[in-house]
């Protein structure tokens, strides 16, 4: 991956308690950024800025850093790491928070380490917009700046949100997040009502259903690929984010094209993250096992044995 | 349209009683058969057998006939039309069924006349599985057989059910519809064993997301084309069935490629249909109107201007 540009991610480093159909699990590693740095490793070198309390184990950092992930920038706080606990319905789309502790989050204050100043490709991952906002400030000129964010921000800091939204190329959001943010049912008008806000280009992530991007070129769907094993869906929109923007890492440029083919690689990424628990796939997952799920991908599209 | 093979299609005719977000329409004049007709007669003629009852106006089939539907095959028994009354959430995906009153359609005992009796192009329209079996003992050797099905049947007629399936092409379902038949939550298990059941192909409607053929050639997903003025879905998945059919029957062969190509040509038709209430537009659709569409549709799959 010697060619790719370096991608710097912001987010959450966690423990998930996870109720899935198929089992619980406890103190799961998990977190926006962790699974947003695996996934986008696969394609390019990753530098993660993000906080762990003193129960973080110290292997996950070596089995980052085995994958070519800067952690320089994950500070070690007094205290405990951020917890999240969920439990998922039987069609593991719907899911309900069962507990959020926020720990040493609630008092993080990044820091960016001077090597990771002149980053050109920026995740913010999804987390209270001032500090996404105090995480670009730090950064020189990034080239290219993909945002997530959340139903909490949305209506909890809508003016603050706003002042990231005009600072950033993409927004990454799921339907509903898309919907809350702009006030309006339809996608198509809810897409074209966020691109006044801002960025330009918005991606609207359906689950299972795939992906919408909207852009100056028009609208391009990538669809969902129909997997016969769902195990964990937890991180599959980060792991979308990452794979993203670690393709885009590869590409000489940003171009219509080139987030077309990202769209696609991202959907694969996200694909292989959800069909194990916690980060277990998407930890060793491979370019070679990515380019076949795309080739795979794109079958759903092609017009038989004979393509057109 | 002199080159397309005659469709014959049976299903039901109805007053719908209609609660959208919209407002409230009553008496709209709908059913299987006749959204489904409509479809199918943007590409090729059609033969409609149904049942309406002495209240069911003249003038729509007249209107049928002028789109080169041929309606001799409906019967005007005395008595009421069938009525199905429903509300729509405000998503236009999720409805209730407020009222059904079978009316004339309880003692319908469909006869083909003889001049449909070799069409080349058989929709089993959503109906009991009797029925759907009785016409198809009716019609010499079909080229092609497409039917849907629906919950009240899979649940309540499975035995008859089953053997409709081992006598047709093509079940055409929603992915509620897949999961209950299959008794398996994960669409691609569901639709493999749907498989084994009969058809050579399944196709999963999934409203809005579009559908997914499963073939011998493997999946294709058709995407849901994002409209930004969805008024009345009523009529959409049996407005799909025409399309498919009726883009199949302006081609020499089933095959792997024309039931791909016949996927967007279902989704473009279905999408008109939900742009205004009943089959107001639907009635009016022209090929070209359909041609167009497809083309937007296969832009959602296109890489940018210069597409690969």
């Amino acid at each position: 991956m010697t060619s790719a540009s370096p991608i710097l991610i912001i987010g959450s480093m966690a423990f998930d308690d996870l109720e899935l159909p198929t089992g619980s699990e406890r103190d799961v590693i998990g977190g926006s950024a962790t699974y947003a740095a695996f996934a986008a490793a696969v394609f390019a070198p990753v530098r993660v800025v993000a906080v762990v309390g003193d129960d973080f184990p110290e292997t996950m950092l070596t089995t980052m850093r085995g994958r070519d992930i800067d952690v320089t920038g994950v500070e070690r706080a007094a205290g405990k790491t951020f917890r999240w606990a969920g439990r998922y319905d039987t069609d593991l789309i719907h899911r309900t928070t069962l507990d959020t502790q926020l720990n040493v989050f609630a008092s993080f204050n990044p820091k960016l380490p001077d090597s990771f100043r002149s980053t050109p490709f920026l995740l913010l991952g999804n987390n209270h917009p001032a500090l996404q906002l105090d995480v670009l400030e730090q950064v020189n000129n990034p080239a290219f700046v993909v945002a997530d964010t959340m139903n909490f921000w949305i209506s909890g800091e809508p003016q603050t949100l706003a002042s990231m939204l005009r600072r950033i190329d993409t927004l990454v959001v799921n339907d509903e997040e898309a919907r809350q943010l702009s006030g309006i049912y339809n996608i198509r008008r809810a897409a074209r009502d966020i691109l006044k806000r801002g960025p330009k280009r918005v991606i609207i992530k359906r689950g299972e259903h795939g992906a919408l991007l909207f852009d100056e070129e028009g609208i391009f769907a990538a669809p969902g690929f129909p997997l016969e094993d769902v195990v964990d869906p937890t991180g599959a929109g980060d792991s979308f984010a990452g794979g993203l923007l670690g393709y885009l890492a590869t590409q000489q440029q940003v171009t219509a094209l080139s987030l077309r083919r990202a769209m696609l690689h991202a959907t694969a990424t996200a694909s292989f993250c959800v069909e194990a628990v916690g980060t277990r796939r998407i930890s060793t997952l491979t370019r070679e096992d990515v380019t076949h799920r795309v080739t795979e991908i794109r079958t759903l599209y092609e017009f038989g044995a004979s393509t057109m």
